[in-house]
């Protein structure tokens, strides 16, 4: 990524063992992210030229000498920042905030969308998936790098139970994910808010119950006369503009939690008297802990109960990746998958 | 309340049964809040000639025909709004969202800063104690409307344990009260943020493990060293202006939780990536539906485990409360008893 609207293809140096915890995994699938979308728009935390792609599953190539829990020819799939998974942060689930972990395409770590990739803290980072290079699931697995776990974070941050009734906003693929999420945690009711026909019928698919396609104050109404005026339980906000945010609050119950995995486009946001305070309303969610539910999911994936890599409308080669920015900055796909 | 620092104590027409849920109670202690201090500063949300009040115990002088739960001369607390205690939100513990409830001083109902008030729903909204008039648990007792319940709400929603480190940011009587409640949930260690010894000292008595007198910056570099670096799980925001806010995002662990009961004297504020998203730090509190946890604490205070009433240094008739609010405003007095 050089800059706004700027993704190129580029030979680079084949990545190399650098730490004795290193592995070198060779990419058989990677994908876009929303978040990647960001960058793209010039708008995202990342400045200069960066190797981007934080999503993959692939075939351990190498290991270094420290590296035991997988192995070279190792189906594998990767979690959206590295860690060791061991530190106190990664035991109580917040790898994220790993003492030794990091980001991809950072540094001298290279990004996903590529033909390979160094990956650090191997033993942490890697979890060994039990199917071939040729089972039809490698797109729903590829999905617990982020877009599902990062829905499943939302709900889970939002303690979505069969308590409680939940507002999704976004109908991308997080969106999506968090719908699917929703749906596994039992959630009563779920109201998917989004336009776009193609997206929020897969939303149905996945378990909502109600599409709310206005948005603002429309939309908020909408939803709180679909609730008896009080709005729901939970909101799981997937998009991170100040808009949704608002909307957000606009469609929460009292006493109730909107949790945001839209990656916040914003600094500053109304979190007053009228707002969150008077009406005790929580705001949780943030960056998922990708790693702290692949054990979780992986089963639901193998055994068929969730279809998460149905999000995945397009695939693209490497030499194409940048027409898949451009067709997910279009809206004309919702998620590329990316086949290196 | 007149306006900014115009505080009168007038004769009114005597409180009548309206309603056959109301009681009538002649008021035997009440207090001056923090929050009254925001109305004296003309930074509330109130406008215009207000009857204030809203923390007060007393003895029932006349009942509605509907009312069941107390009768004429009980004596009794009422929480800081009232409240039915039957329908949903109550039900669920939030009976400062009750569908059939509301404030003091609104309306036809009276303050508590007062020698006698209308208590709409009263079965839901009286709580009966179980000693006498010349109990010296009286202070402790009237505590239970307001300032320690709202403490207890920081420590709730901020989900204290014997697993969490605590911050507690201010050394007013609901700081203290959340150090108290931080205590009694078993936190392993509190730092108390405040400047004024005589009620940082209270604080250390009240369950404060260590106490940091510095603000801003330096105060959130303080409670790093103290905790290796990581702040705090939980953090209890119990100012309510941005500075607070903002101290607690600096001295609260990644993971964590930032519980605001201070009434936020603003409406916009920084909850962006760096300051909380990428740190998966939820922002809660609100509202403390004092009436849900009344009959969890009273016991607490029969016996003697706790002595909220501690932090009342001053005691003024009814005819002095003007002076009582700024003997608070000059910070000469920490909590202000009102005996009518």
């Amino acid at each position: 990524m050089y800059g706004a609207g700027d993704v190129r293809v580029e030979e680079t140096a084949e990545p190399k063992i650098l730490q004795p915890t290193d592995a070198i995994v060779r990419i058989v699938l990677s994908c876009v992210c929303g978040s990647d979308l960001h960058a793209y728009h010039g708008s995202g935390t990342r400045s200069g030229v960066a190797a981007m792609g934080h999503e993959f599953l692939g075939v351990v190539e190498e290991t270094g000498a420290d590296v035991a829990a997988v192995r070279k020819g190792d189906l594998v799939v990767a979690p959206f920042v590295w860690a060791d998974n061991t530190c106190d942060f990664c035991r109580e689930g917040l790898h994220t905030s790993c003492r030794h972990g990091g980001s991809w395409g950072v540094g001298d770590v290279g990004g996903g969308q590529a033909e390979a990739v160094r990956v650090p803290q191997a033993d942490g980072t890697l979890v060994k998936l039990p199917v071939g290079l040729d089972s039809e699931l490698l797109p729903d697995l590829l999905t617990l790098s982020d877009v599902m776990c990062t829905g499943y974070h939302a709900a889970t941050k939002g303690r979505v139970s069969t308590d409680t009734t939940v507002t999704v906003i976004g109908d991308g693929a997080v969106g999506l994910s968090a719908v699917l999420s929703a749906k596994l945690l039992g959630a009563r009711r779920i109201i998917l808010m989004g336009r776009h026909t193609a997206r929020t019928d897969l939303g149905v698919e996945f378990g909502a119950t109600d599409v709310v396609p206005e948005r603002g104050e429309e939309g908020v109404e909408r939803v709180k006369e679909l609730t008896g005026g009080d709005g729901t339980h939970v909101v799981l906000e997937c998009v991170g503009l100040t808009p949704a945010y608002d909307q957000a609050f606009g469609v929460v119950r009292a006493g109730g939690v909107v949790s945001r995995v839209g990656v916040p486009q914003y600094q500053d946001a109304n979190v007053g008297f009228g707002r969150m305070f008077f009406r005790n309303v929580t705001l949780t969610g943030g960056v998922a802990p990708a790693r702290a539910y692949i054990e979780e999911l992986l089963p639901k994936v193998l055994d068929g109960t969730i279809h998460p890599g149905k999000v995945f409308d397009r695939t693209v080669s490497l030499d194409d990746v940048p027409a898949g920015y451009q067709a997910m900055n279009d809206r004309e796909a919702l998620k590329v998958l990316v086949r290196p």
